[in-house]
Protein backbone atom coordinates (compact mmCIF):
# COMPACT_ATOMS: atom_id res chain seq x y z
CA UNK A 1 0.00 0.00 0.00
CA UNK A 2 0.98 3.32 -0.55
CA UNK A 3 0.03 6.92 0.17
CA UNK A 4 -0.91 9.89 -2.30
CA UNK A 5 0.80 12.96 -1.87
CA UNK A 6 -1.62 14.72 -1.08
CA UNK A 7 -2.76 13.13 2.11
CA UNK A 8 -3.51 15.59 4.63
CA UNK A 9 -1.61 13.17 7.64
CA UNK A 10 1.48 13.37 5.63
CA UNK A 11 1.24 17.50 4.39
CA UNK A 12 -0.13 18.99 8.05
CA UNK A 13 -0.28 15.65 10.96
CA UNK A 14 -4.18 15.53 10.03
CA UNK A 15 -4.72 12.25 11.86
CA UNK A 16 -4.55 9.95 14.63
CA UNK A 17 -2.82 6.57 15.85
CA UNK A 18 -2.72 4.10 18.12
CA UNK A 19 0.17 1.66 18.95
CA UNK A 20 -0.89 -1.74 20.12
CA UNK A 21 0.86 -4.31 21.94
CA UNK A 22 0.03 -7.53 20.63
CA UNK A 23 0.65 -10.90 22.75
CA UNK A 24 1.11 -14.29 20.68
CA UNK A 25 -1.73 -13.04 18.45
CA UNK A 26 -4.04 -11.26 20.92
CA UNK A 27 -4.88 -7.25 20.45
CA UNK A 28 -4.09 -6.75 24.21
CA UNK A 29 -6.58 -3.67 25.58
CA UNK A 30 -8.00 -3.35 21.88
CA UNK A 31 -11.27 -1.91 23.03
CA UNK A 32 -9.32 0.67 25.11
CA UNK A 33 -7.46 1.76 22.33
CA UNK A 34 -10.24 1.67 19.58
CA UNK A 35 -12.41 3.92 22.44
CA UNK A 36 -9.15 6.59 22.49
CA UNK A 37 -9.13 6.64 18.88
CA UNK A 38 -12.46 7.37 18.83
CA UNK A 39 -12.76 10.31 21.22
CA UNK A 40 -9.73 11.80 19.41
CA UNK A 41 -11.70 11.68 16.15
CA UNK A 42 -14.20 13.63 18.09
CA UNK A 43 -11.67 16.10 18.55
CA UNK A 44 -10.34 16.27 15.19
CA UNK A 45 -13.74 16.43 13.94
CA UNK A 46 -13.01 13.33 11.97
CA UNK A 47 -15.19 10.27 11.00
CA UNK A 48 -14.56 7.29 13.54
CA UNK A 49 -13.25 4.11 11.39
CA UNK A 50 -14.48 0.78 11.53
CA UNK A 51 -13.15 -1.29 15.25
CA UNK A 52 -13.95 -4.83 13.11
CA UNK A 53 -11.69 -3.44 10.29
CA UNK A 54 -8.71 -2.43 12.38
CA UNK A 55 -8.56 -5.77 14.09
CA UNK A 56 -8.89 -7.99 10.83
CA UNK A 57 -6.29 -5.99 9.20
CA UNK A 58 -3.91 -5.74 12.34
CA UNK A 59 -4.20 -9.95 12.52
CA UNK A 60 -3.45 -9.79 8.67
CA UNK A 61 -0.41 -7.27 9.61
CA UNK A 62 1.03 -9.79 12.09
CA UNK A 63 0.75 -12.69 9.56
CA UNK A 64 2.14 -11.25 7.19
CA UNK A 65 5.23 -10.16 8.96
CA UNK A 66 5.61 -13.68 10.48
CA UNK A 67 4.92 -12.47 14.18
CA UNK A 68 1.37 -14.33 15.05
CA UNK A 69 3.25 -16.12 17.72
CA UNK A 70 4.82 -13.67 19.99
CA UNK A 71 4.96 -10.32 20.99
CA UNK A 72 4.68 -7.13 18.11
CA UNK A 73 3.91 -3.68 18.20
CA UNK A 74 0.65 -2.63 16.15
CA UNK A 75 0.32 0.53 14.51
CA UNK A 76 -3.29 1.58 13.19
CA UNK A 77 -2.54 4.97 11.58
CA UNK A 78 -6.15 6.67 10.85
CA UNK A 79 -5.74 10.35 8.34
CA UNK A 80 -7.97 12.65 7.38
CA UNK A 81 -6.99 11.41 4.07
CA UNK A 82 -6.91 13.29 0.99
CA UNK A 83 -8.19 16.95 -0.28
CA UNK A 84 -9.02 20.59 0.54
CA UNK A 85 -6.60 23.96 0.36
CA UNK A 86 -3.88 24.82 2.52
CA UNK A 87 -5.51 23.91 6.44
CA UNK A 88 -9.01 23.94 5.37
CA UNK A 89 -10.28 19.86 4.84
CA UNK A 90 -12.17 18.76 1.21
CA UNK A 91 -16.29 18.86 1.97
CA UNK A 92 -16.44 15.08 2.17
CA UNK A 93 -13.30 13.67 3.89
CA UNK A 94 -12.17 9.93 2.89
CA UNK A 95 -9.96 9.05 5.82
CA UNK A 96 -7.08 7.09 4.98
CA UNK A 97 -6.80 3.18 7.36
CA UNK A 98 -2.96 1.90 7.47
CA UNK A 99 -2.31 -1.05 9.90
CA UNK A 100 1.17 -1.96 10.53
CA UNK A 101 3.19 -4.93 12.47
CA UNK A 102 6.58 -4.68 13.59
CA UNK A 103 8.61 -6.87 16.46
CA UNK A 104 8.14 -5.23 20.33
CA UNK A 105 11.06 -6.14 22.16
CA UNK A 106 11.08 -5.74 25.78
CA UNK A 107 13.65 -2.72 27.18
CA UNK A 108 16.50 -4.23 28.39
CA UNK A 109 16.98 -1.76 31.49
CA UNK A 110 15.53 0.30 33.89
CA UNK A 111 15.06 3.99 31.49
CA UNK A 112 17.38 6.84 31.86
CA UNK A 113 15.88 10.20 31.81
CA UNK A 114 16.79 13.50 30.44
CA UNK A 115 14.98 16.93 31.02
CA UNK A 116 14.01 18.15 27.62
CA UNK A 117 14.00 21.73 26.36
CA UNK A 118 11.05 20.99 24.31
CA UNK A 119 8.16 21.62 26.07
CA UNK A 120 4.24 19.52 26.07
CA UNK A 121 1.34 22.30 24.88
CA UNK A 122 -1.02 21.98 27.54
CA UNK A 123 -2.85 24.48 25.60
CA UNK A 124 -3.61 22.16 22.82
CA UNK A 125 -6.30 19.34 23.06
CA UNK A 126 -3.40 17.32 20.49
CA UNK A 127 -1.33 16.90 23.41
CA UNK A 128 -3.81 14.32 25.48
CA UNK A 129 -3.83 12.49 21.86
CA UNK A 130 -1.99 10.43 19.60
CA UNK A 131 -1.87 12.71 16.43
CA UNK A 132 0.16 12.34 13.52
CA UNK A 133 1.64 15.98 14.60
CA UNK A 134 4.20 13.89 17.08
CA UNK A 135 7.31 16.02 16.16
CA UNK A 136 7.77 17.54 19.06
CA UNK A 137 8.23 14.16 20.75
CA UNK A 138 10.44 13.16 18.02
CA UNK A 139 12.74 16.12 18.78
CA UNK A 140 12.67 15.62 22.62
CA UNK A 141 13.66 12.17 22.38
CA UNK A 142 16.57 13.30 20.25
CA UNK A 143 17.22 15.46 23.03
CA UNK A 144 17.74 12.89 25.63
CA UNK A 145 19.41 10.72 23.72
CA UNK A 146 22.33 13.55 22.71
CA UNK A 147 22.75 13.81 26.51
CA UNK A 148 23.50 10.11 26.96
CA UNK A 149 19.76 9.34 28.31
CA UNK A 150 16.80 6.58 26.30
CA UNK A 151 14.26 8.74 27.10
CA UNK A 152 13.42 12.33 27.45
CA UNK A 153 11.17 14.13 30.89
CA UNK A 154 9.15 16.68 29.30
CA UNK A 155 7.70 19.68 30.81
CA UNK A 156 4.86 21.86 30.21
CA UNK A 157 5.04 25.34 29.60
CA UNK A 158 4.71 26.45 33.04
CA UNK A 159 7.45 24.24 34.19
CA UNK A 160 5.31 21.21 35.47
CA UNK A 161 6.05 17.86 34.85
CA UNK A 162 3.97 16.30 32.31
CA UNK A 163 4.90 13.08 30.41
CA UNK A 164 8.18 11.42 28.71
CA UNK A 165 8.49 11.38 24.74
CA UNK A 166 6.18 7.78 24.62
CA UNK A 167 5.27 7.09 27.83
CA UNK A 168 3.67 8.10 30.97
CA UNK A 169 5.62 9.29 34.17
CA UNK A 170 4.40 8.30 37.65
CA UNK A 171 6.28 8.10 40.67
CA UNK A 172 5.61 6.31 44.49
CA UNK A 173 5.85 8.87 47.53
CA UNK A 174 4.98 8.03 50.70
CA UNK A 175 3.19 4.97 49.67
CA UNK A 176 1.02 7.26 47.24
CA UNK A 177 1.01 6.82 43.66
CA UNK A 178 1.56 10.25 41.94
CA UNK A 179 1.16 11.50 38.50
CA UNK A 180 0.36 14.50 36.32
CA UNK A 181 -2.76 15.28 35.63
CA UNK A 182 -4.03 15.04 31.67
CA UNK A 183 -4.82 19.02 31.37
CA UNK A 184 -0.98 19.74 32.42
CA UNK A 185 -0.04 18.45 28.60
CA UNK A 186 -0.45 14.47 29.32
CA UNK A 187 -1.46 12.03 26.91
CA UNK A 188 -4.51 10.22 28.00
CA UNK A 189 -2.19 6.19 28.11
CA UNK A 190 -4.33 3.49 28.54
CA UNK A 191 -1.48 1.79 30.60
CA UNK A 192 -1.59 4.83 32.69
CA UNK A 193 -5.31 4.53 33.41
CA UNK A 194 -5.10 0.88 34.31
CA UNK A 195 -2.63 1.54 36.79
CA UNK A 196 -4.39 4.28 38.42
CA UNK A 197 -7.40 1.75 38.77
CA UNK A 198 -5.36 -1.12 39.62
CA UNK A 199 -4.17 1.25 42.34
CA UNK A 200 -7.12 2.45 43.82
CA UNK A 201 -8.78 -1.42 44.22
CA UNK A 202 -5.67 -2.00 45.57
CA UNK A 203 -6.58 0.87 48.40
CA UNK A 204 -3.15 3.02 47.42
CA UNK A 205 -3.98 6.78 47.44
CA UNK A 206 -3.79 7.84 44.02
CA UNK A 207 -2.72 11.87 43.27
CA UNK A 208 -3.04 13.18 40.12
CA UNK A 209 -1.63 16.84 40.30
CA UNK A 210 0.90 19.16 39.55
CA UNK A 211 4.76 18.76 40.61
CA UNK A 212 7.66 20.51 39.32
CA UNK A 213 10.55 18.37 38.40
CA UNK A 214 12.20 18.09 42.10
CA UNK A 215 8.97 15.70 42.94
CA UNK A 216 10.90 13.20 41.00
CA UNK A 217 14.43 13.54 42.58
CA UNK A 218 12.26 13.43 46.00
CA UNK A 219 10.36 9.91 44.88
CA UNK A 220 10.90 6.72 46.16
CA UNK A 221 10.25 5.16 43.39
CA UNK A 222 9.61 6.64 39.21
CA UNK A 223 8.10 4.53 36.49
CA UNK A 224 7.52 5.25 33.16
CA UNK A 225 4.50 3.65 31.19
CA UNK A 226 3.01 2.83 27.75
CA UNK A 227 1.45 -0.48 25.68
CA UNK A 228 4.39 -1.51 25.01
CA UNK A 229 6.55 -1.52 27.90
CA UNK A 230 3.80 -2.03 30.20
CA UNK A 231 5.48 -0.36 33.44
CA UNK A 232 8.87 0.13 33.72
CA UNK A 233 11.50 1.71 36.11
CA UNK A 234 13.12 4.91 36.05
CA UNK A 235 16.96 4.38 37.13
CA UNK A 236 17.94 8.43 36.76
CA UNK A 237 17.17 11.65 35.74
CA UNK A 238 19.16 14.30 34.24
CA UNK A 239 22.12 11.94 35.61
CA UNK A 240 21.02 12.00 39.36
CA UNK A 241 20.08 8.09 40.08
CA UNK A 242 16.38 8.03 41.37
CA UNK A 243 15.19 5.91 44.45
CA UNK A 244 13.50 2.50 43.83
CA UNK A 245 12.14 1.67 47.25
CA UNK A 246 8.71 0.92 46.75
CA UNK A 247 6.97 -0.15 50.34
CA UNK A 248 4.47 -2.92 50.82
CA UNK A 249 1.48 -1.72 49.27
CA UNK A 250 3.19 -0.43 46.24
CA UNK A 251 5.37 -3.20 45.65
CA UNK A 252 3.63 -5.31 42.92
CA UNK A 253 4.07 -2.16 40.77
CA UNK A 254 7.78 -3.86 40.22
CA UNK A 255 5.70 -7.06 38.96
CA UNK A 256 3.83 -4.47 36.35
CA UNK A 257 5.25 -5.63 33.07
CA UNK A 258 1.56 -5.86 31.49
CA UNK B 1 4.76 9.81 -7.24
CA UNK B 2 3.30 8.01 -3.97
CA UNK B 3 4.82 8.09 -0.46
CA UNK B 4 5.53 4.66 1.43
CA UNK B 5 3.67 4.22 4.54
CA UNK B 6 6.87 4.00 6.47
CA UNK B 7 7.47 7.74 5.94
CA UNK B 8 7.97 9.49 8.91
CA UNK B 9 6.00 12.92 7.70
CA UNK B 10 2.82 10.61 7.60
CA UNK B 11 3.48 8.87 11.22
CA UNK B 12 5.25 11.46 13.02
CA UNK B 13 4.55 15.05 11.20
CA UNK B 14 8.89 14.60 11.58
CA UNK B 15 9.51 16.59 8.03
CA UNK B 16 8.91 20.85 7.39
CA UNK B 17 7.75 22.21 4.40
CA UNK B 18 7.55 25.89 2.44
CA UNK B 19 4.48 27.63 0.28
CA UNK B 20 5.73 29.72 -2.30
CA UNK B 21 4.00 32.12 -4.56
CA UNK B 22 4.57 31.78 -8.24
CA UNK B 23 4.20 34.62 -10.24
CA UNK B 24 4.00 34.53 -14.06
CA UNK B 25 6.27 31.44 -13.51
CA UNK B 26 8.77 33.45 -11.03
CA UNK B 27 9.25 31.64 -7.65
CA UNK B 28 9.07 34.87 -5.39
CA UNK B 29 11.72 34.90 -2.17
CA UNK B 30 12.95 32.23 -3.64
CA UNK B 31 15.94 31.91 -2.01
CA UNK B 32 14.40 33.13 1.47
CA UNK B 33 12.00 29.98 1.57
CA UNK B 34 15.44 28.02 1.16
CA UNK B 35 17.23 29.66 3.87
CA UNK B 36 14.48 28.89 6.29
CA UNK B 37 14.10 25.63 5.23
CA UNK B 38 17.77 25.52 6.10
CA UNK B 39 17.79 26.65 8.62
CA UNK B 40 14.43 24.37 9.87
CA UNK B 41 16.72 21.27 8.69
CA UNK B 42 19.07 22.80 11.09
CA UNK B 43 16.90 22.14 14.15
CA UNK B 44 15.39 18.92 13.46
CA UNK B 45 18.52 17.11 12.40
CA UNK B 46 17.62 16.57 8.98
CA UNK B 47 20.30 16.95 5.61
CA UNK B 48 18.82 19.87 3.51
CA UNK B 49 17.98 19.64 0.32
CA UNK B 50 19.34 20.83 -2.84
CA UNK B 51 17.83 24.38 -3.94
CA UNK B 52 18.43 23.64 -7.56
CA UNK B 53 16.54 20.33 -7.29
CA UNK B 54 13.67 22.38 -5.45
CA UNK B 55 13.69 25.18 -8.37
CA UNK B 56 13.75 22.60 -11.08
CA UNK B 57 10.32 20.33 -9.72
CA UNK B 58 8.20 23.93 -9.07
CA UNK B 59 9.08 25.12 -12.40
CA UNK B 60 8.09 21.31 -14.01
CA UNK B 61 5.12 21.31 -11.18
CA UNK B 62 3.53 24.30 -12.57
CA UNK B 63 3.73 23.54 -16.21
CA UNK B 64 2.27 20.26 -15.47
CA UNK B 65 -0.90 22.17 -13.72
CA UNK B 66 -1.09 24.38 -16.39
CA UNK B 67 -0.34 27.15 -13.87
CA UNK B 68 3.34 28.33 -15.15
CA UNK B 69 1.36 32.16 -16.97
CA UNK B 70 -0.18 32.91 -13.87
CA UNK B 71 -0.72 33.18 -10.02
CA UNK B 72 -0.31 30.03 -7.98
CA UNK B 73 0.96 28.48 -4.78
CA UNK B 74 3.93 26.17 -5.29
CA UNK B 75 4.60 23.56 -2.06
CA UNK B 76 7.66 21.93 -0.95
CA UNK B 77 7.68 19.51 1.11
CA UNK B 78 10.55 17.57 2.70
CA UNK B 79 9.99 14.48 5.13
CA UNK B 80 12.76 12.76 7.44
CA UNK B 81 11.96 9.61 4.62
CA UNK B 82 11.44 6.38 5.70
CA UNK B 83 12.64 3.97 8.54
CA UNK B 84 13.77 3.87 12.15
CA UNK B 85 11.44 2.37 15.14
CA UNK B 86 9.09 3.58 16.89
CA UNK B 87 10.46 7.74 17.44
CA UNK B 88 14.22 6.85 16.87
CA UNK B 89 15.55 7.55 13.56
CA UNK B 90 17.06 5.17 10.99
CA UNK B 91 21.09 5.36 11.00
CA UNK B 92 20.97 6.43 7.73
CA UNK B 93 18.54 9.10 6.65
CA UNK B 94 16.89 9.04 3.07
CA UNK B 95 14.56 12.32 3.00
CA UNK B 96 11.99 12.23 0.58
CA UNK B 97 11.39 15.81 -1.27
CA UNK B 98 7.97 16.48 -3.06
CA UNK B 99 6.90 19.22 -4.50
CA UNK B 100 3.33 20.49 -5.55
CA UNK B 101 1.55 23.10 -7.62
CA UNK B 102 -1.71 24.34 -7.12
CA UNK B 103 -4.09 27.62 -7.88
CA UNK B 104 -3.87 30.70 -5.47
CA UNK B 105 -6.43 33.01 -5.70
CA UNK B 106 -6.45 36.09 -3.52
CA UNK B 107 -8.84 36.51 -0.66
CA UNK B 108 -11.71 38.52 -1.39
CA UNK B 109 -11.87 40.30 1.37
CA UNK B 110 -10.70 41.62 4.63
CA UNK B 111 -10.10 39.02 7.51
CA UNK B 112 -12.57 37.74 10.06
CA UNK B 113 -10.57 36.50 12.89
CA UNK B 114 -12.16 34.49 16.38
CA UNK B 115 -9.50 33.81 18.97
CA UNK B 116 -9.00 29.97 18.76
CA UNK B 117 -8.71 28.01 22.10
CA UNK B 118 -5.98 26.20 20.51
CA UNK B 119 -2.54 27.85 21.76
CA UNK B 120 0.70 28.24 20.26
CA UNK B 121 3.66 26.12 22.09
CA UNK B 122 5.84 28.96 23.03
CA UNK B 123 8.30 25.90 24.35
CA UNK B 124 9.19 24.46 21.65
CA UNK B 125 11.42 25.47 18.30
CA UNK B 126 8.62 23.91 16.23
CA UNK B 127 5.95 26.54 16.75
CA UNK B 128 9.18 29.11 14.87
CA UNK B 129 9.23 26.92 11.94
CA UNK B 130 6.81 25.11 9.39
CA UNK B 131 6.50 21.29 9.90
CA UNK B 132 4.63 18.40 8.87
CA UNK B 133 3.09 18.55 12.25
CA UNK B 134 0.42 21.48 11.48
CA UNK B 135 -2.18 20.12 12.88
CA UNK B 136 -3.14 22.66 16.09
CA UNK B 137 -3.17 25.36 13.25
CA UNK B 138 -5.57 22.29 11.56
CA UNK B 139 -7.59 22.88 14.66
CA UNK B 140 -7.63 26.52 15.50
CA UNK B 141 -8.80 27.38 11.99
CA UNK B 142 -11.53 25.03 11.94
CA UNK B 143 -12.65 26.52 14.94
CA UNK B 144 -12.42 29.87 13.41
CA UNK B 145 -14.36 28.40 10.88
CA UNK B 146 -17.01 27.48 13.27
CA UNK B 147 -17.71 30.80 14.72
CA UNK B 148 -18.53 32.25 11.98
CA UNK B 149 -14.38 33.98 10.95
CA UNK B 150 -12.11 32.87 8.39
CA UNK B 151 -9.50 32.98 10.00
CA UNK B 152 -8.02 32.06 14.12
CA UNK B 153 -6.25 34.05 16.50
CA UNK B 154 -3.75 32.37 18.15
CA UNK B 155 -2.47 33.11 21.74
CA UNK B 156 0.43 31.42 23.36
CA UNK B 157 0.06 29.44 26.18
CA UNK B 158 0.94 32.71 28.59
CA UNK B 159 -2.12 34.12 26.75
CA UNK B 160 -0.12 36.99 24.51
CA UNK B 161 -1.21 37.11 20.95
CA UNK B 162 1.33 35.16 18.48
CA UNK B 163 0.13 34.76 15.35
CA UNK B 164 -2.93 33.35 12.89
CA UNK B 165 -3.58 29.58 12.01
CA UNK B 166 -1.40 30.32 8.94
CA UNK B 167 -0.14 33.66 8.75
CA UNK B 168 1.74 36.34 10.98
CA UNK B 169 -0.03 39.46 12.33
CA UNK B 170 1.19 43.10 12.45
CA UNK B 171 -0.57 46.04 13.59
CA UNK B 172 -0.29 49.87 13.14
CA UNK B 173 -0.46 52.02 16.73
CA UNK B 174 0.10 55.66 16.97
CA UNK B 175 2.39 55.08 13.52
CA UNK B 176 4.25 52.31 14.85
CA UNK B 177 4.17 49.18 13.33
CA UNK B 178 3.81 46.17 16.08
CA UNK B 179 4.24 42.03 16.09
CA UNK B 180 4.55 39.70 18.12
CA UNK B 181 7.96 38.03 19.16
CA UNK B 182 9.16 34.80 17.75
CA UNK B 183 9.66 33.54 20.63
CA UNK B 184 6.11 33.80 21.83
CA UNK B 185 5.49 30.73 19.48
CA UNK B 186 5.42 32.77 16.19
CA UNK B 187 6.15 31.50 13.10
CA UNK B 188 9.01 33.19 11.33
CA UNK B 189 7.44 34.85 8.61
CA UNK B 190 9.12 36.00 5.05
CA UNK B 191 6.56 38.14 4.46
CA UNK B 192 6.11 39.00 8.15
CA UNK B 193 10.45 39.85 7.97
CA UNK B 194 10.18 42.27 4.79
CA UNK B 195 7.61 44.49 5.98
CA UNK B 196 9.47 45.17 9.49
CA UNK B 197 12.47 45.42 7.10
CA UNK B 198 10.39 47.98 4.43
CA UNK B 199 9.17 50.00 7.83
CA UNK B 200 12.50 50.52 8.65
CA UNK B 201 13.86 51.86 5.26
CA UNK B 202 10.49 54.21 5.44
CA UNK B 203 11.47 55.74 9.30
CA UNK B 204 8.57 53.96 11.16
CA UNK B 205 8.88 52.59 14.24
CA UNK B 206 8.96 48.73 14.70
CA UNK B 207 8.32 47.20 17.82
CA UNK B 208 8.37 43.12 18.18
CA UNK B 209 7.03 42.27 21.20
CA UNK B 210 4.56 41.04 23.61
CA UNK B 211 0.80 42.13 24.01
CA UNK B 212 -2.18 40.69 24.71
CA UNK B 213 -5.67 40.93 22.97
CA UNK B 214 -6.92 44.15 23.78
CA UNK B 215 -3.72 45.70 21.55
CA UNK B 216 -5.47 44.57 18.78
CA UNK B 217 -8.69 46.51 19.78
CA UNK B 218 -6.63 49.51 20.45
CA UNK B 219 -5.02 49.21 17.38
CA UNK B 220 -5.16 51.75 14.63
CA UNK B 221 -5.64 49.07 11.51
CA UNK B 222 -4.27 45.13 11.88
CA UNK B 223 -3.16 42.83 8.86
CA UNK B 224 -2.88 39.34 8.51
CA UNK B 225 1.22 38.64 6.61
CA UNK B 226 1.82 35.41 4.37
CA UNK B 227 3.62 34.60 1.17
CA UNK B 228 0.38 33.71 -0.35
CA UNK B 229 -1.70 36.79 0.68
CA UNK B 230 1.08 39.07 0.82
CA UNK B 231 -0.65 41.79 3.43
CA UNK B 232 -4.19 41.52 4.08
CA UNK B 233 -6.47 44.19 6.68
CA UNK B 234 -8.10 42.11 9.25
CA UNK B 235 -11.73 43.65 9.60
CA UNK B 236 -12.82 42.00 12.92
CA UNK B 237 -12.13 39.97 15.99
CA UNK B 238 -14.45 37.62 17.59
CA UNK B 239 -17.50 39.83 15.63
CA UNK B 240 -16.32 43.18 17.25
CA UNK B 241 -15.26 45.79 14.47
CA UNK B 242 -11.31 46.22 14.01
CA UNK B 243 -10.10 49.95 12.98
CA UNK B 244 -8.83 50.76 9.69
CA UNK B 245 -6.63 54.26 9.88
CA UNK B 246 -3.51 54.33 9.21
CA UNK B 247 -2.07 57.42 9.21
CA UNK B 248 0.47 59.42 5.97
CA UNK B 249 3.85 57.30 7.46
CA UNK B 250 1.96 53.31 6.91
CA UNK B 251 -0.50 53.88 4.50
CA UNK B 252 1.96 52.37 2.33
CA UNK B 253 0.20 48.91 4.32
CA UNK B 254 -2.52 48.99 2.34
CA UNK B 255 -1.16 48.70 -1.17
CA UNK B 256 0.64 45.63 0.64
CA UNK B 257 -0.29 42.84 -1.90
CA UNK B 258 3.44 41.96 -2.58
Amino acid sequence: MTIPPDDRGLLLGDGLFETLLADAGELVCFSAHMDRLAQGCGVLGLPRPDPDEIHALARSALAHAGLGGGRAAVRVTWTAGSGGRGLGRPEELAPRLLVTAAPAPWPKSAAKLATASVRRNEGSPTSRLKTLAYLDSVLARREAQAAGADEALMLNNSGAVACAAAANIVWVKDERLRTPALELGVLAGIVRQQLLAEAKDRGVTVEEGRWGIEALFEADAVFLTNSLIGVRPVASLDGRPLRQQVGQSTVWLLRGRR
